[in-house]
């Protein structure tokens, strides 16, 4: 048996960061910036209003003094004369400020007579400006790779980046496998189940970035499977779902090596999911997961979102971990990894009782997988655990 | 001025939950399940093999103890004959256990010799059955509402559910206002910036589960505004950013009034963000958020996006916040609620040194808005403050 580290090693190896394709801005939101980005211009790109007021000389800004209003300076709409001594200009918020102002009074500090205003008693020392380039100078960068969210959109809008480099989404086709499956809205025989892995793992995916596509239940005949091998043309990566292990009803790995797959079985060192296939067909990588809902789920977590973040250009890293603590204690556990399945409360994460990899409802039901590594000694309730969230 | 929470219970008077739609499972994670859906059977639908072994009679498994196979049972194909005193079944992982079978032993615990089996020195005590229904039961529930995670829709599969009652998505129509604005991609003039709010704003509602479509820029003209206001027809959900304060160059305001909105002006004792204006527009609810960048983001995320939230069914609740620790000190806090831009790091929460609402440069290298009640005192590190992940 390996570690899952060693079996993720193995699974980096078969995939490499997607090509980058150009996006419109409005559609960037949740992709992965693949090239850095930098800001075509000054923003704001002159010294500006922060208030609505009167733009003037600073040095002349004492309480009770007057000046003459000579103008107006809106948003999008500067004057563009200077501002010399006793004279203000009406400005609003965002407006380019005067030649000559260094100072905005706020309209609440100011009496106004005509085209005569007076200061208040109190206005404050705030300039109440917003320099040129406060919030970015042009060239300033956005550096890839990156996870775009909705600030960063906001941002690049503002730094006129209209289209924006991401990793193209990998493609994915999932086969589940077996005779006992039928599709979800199908009569099943007496022996069947439906088949629920494909469609849990297309949402696990898809909110990891990829396209997912179900390809159609692959019986257990060589030529239901190679038809299914050949439906899953143009993905980037093919996952199986069941038939991965040695066992007498396992024709995945065969059909595969027949169709030219270089593969390997890799027993890892998990709870759940021990046995993994992987390897190369044709231009795709292929992974085969094993059946039991929850193995595939969890694998899914472990072993695939990592392998779909490294296409998308993030590199090679395990699913990022948080860390909480145990709101009850937990048994020492054995020589395999265990993942899981636990709820978050206020009091801290609590493992459920049954964690039998054929119970959907359990996981369904909890929102973390604990991480439990080989050979952990017992645990108290308090103590710190690292956990994936799901 | 009015609080953030009054501000919000006038906005949720705008708004009703919207209809619910059938969608494919396939297409349904993300959405908010609508109404409680049923399992249409039990799963397992039969006790099943946990594991590939022999089963066999549990009262007959001592070790040395010697078996007939008389036939195979594989997941998809079971074996209809019951298995009776000194018979055992070859079995499959899923495969239904033959009647009178009530316990697998693991291929690993077993030699066989041609038909012949014979039970090695340690044999456990576990049955390796998972009985009928240990997963879920017939007509056992996913209540609603629920946003549908990669697990649930998994669990839906697996209870033959293969279309889904979700509400339909908002869709928002998101305006913004000014003559100083261009859409990214144009050439500004030299008194002109570039729209970024209504980016920012699409990105952030549509991660909440709306559709957005960002409308032509409206000028500070009647006209113009009357134009966006047709264009967005159909929407839900009317945003306009900027122009809704009640300053000389604030159309906004005007111009719904003439087309029918019965409108309100809120000034929301917070910072960044304070004017607001709402109502309802024909169809549509409409809201007005502040121009200043970062102002109408954080009003995304305090006011609008819990106005989708009551749409999608998930109830009247503000946006949910977390807890955590300071990593630094904090000075007392004025009379408003104050969105703080902050960084989660290993030590704890750590507000930007600048607040300015013009600076998105700030909100995109932030991950939280540090929420500080009106007249919070002085906070050391170490203490506990509440926050919004963005």
């Amino acid at each position: 048996m390996i570690t899952v580290d060693a079996a993720l090693s193995h699974l980096f190896a078969l995939v490499e960061p997607l090509e980058i394709e150009e996006v419109p801005l409005a559609e960037a939101a949740g992709r992965i910036l693949a090239r850095d980005v930098t800001a075509r211009r000054d923003q704001p790109p002159f010294s500006a209003s922060a208030m609505d007021g009167y733009a003037l000389r600073g040095d002349e800004a004492t309480p009770g003094a007057r000046f003459t209003v000579i103008g107006e300076a809106a948003a999008g709409h500067g004057f563009h004369r200077a501002a010399n001594a006793g004279e203000a200009v009406r400005i609003f918020t965002g407006a380019p400020l005067p030649e000559g102002a260094t100072r905005v009074i706020i309209q609440e500090d100011v009496t106004r007579d005509g085209d005569t205003i007076t200061l208040g008693a109190d206005i404050g020392t705030k300039d109440h400006i917003r320099p040129l380039g406060c919030d970015f100078r042009q060239g300033q960068s956005i550096t890839a790779p990156r996870a775009l969210r909705p600030a960063d959109i906001a941002l690049m809008a503002s730094m006129n980046i209209a289209s924006v480099p991401v990793r193209r989404k990998p493609q994915v086709a999932l086969i589940s496998t077996g005779d006992e499956l039928v599709m979800p809205g199908e009569a099943p025989g007496p022996d069947q189940i439906i088949a629920s892995n494909t469609f849990g793992l297309k949402a696990l995916l898809e909110a990891r970035g990829a396209r997912a596509r179900i390809l159609p239940i692959a019986r257990d005949t060589v030529a239901s499977l190679t038809t299914a091998f050949g439906l899953a043309e143009g993905a980037d990566l093919i996952i199986t779902i069941g038939g991965a292990s040695v066992g007498d009803h396992d024709l995945v790995g065969r059909v595969a090596g027949d169709l030219g797959m270089d593969r390997a079985f890799y027993k890892v060192a998990m709870r759940p999911g021990k046995p993994l296939m992987a390897g190369r067909m044709g231009g795709a990588a292929m992974v085969g997961l094993p059946g039991n809902p929850v193995s595939a789920m969890v694998c899914g977590q472990v072993f695939v979102a990592p392998m779909i973040n490294k296409m998308l250009g993030l590199g090679e890293g395990p699913a990022p971990r948080r860390e909480t603590v145990l709101a009850a204690p937990l048994p020492a556990n054995g020589p395999r990894e265990h993942y899981m399945r636990a709820r978050l409360t206020d009091a801290g994460l609590i493992a459920e009782d049954k964690q039998d990899s054929s119970l959907l409802s359990i996981l369904a039901h909890s929102d973390a997988l604990l991480v439990r590594p080989p050979h952990d000694p017992a645990r108290d309730a308090g103590e710190t655990v690292a956990y994936l969230p799901i």
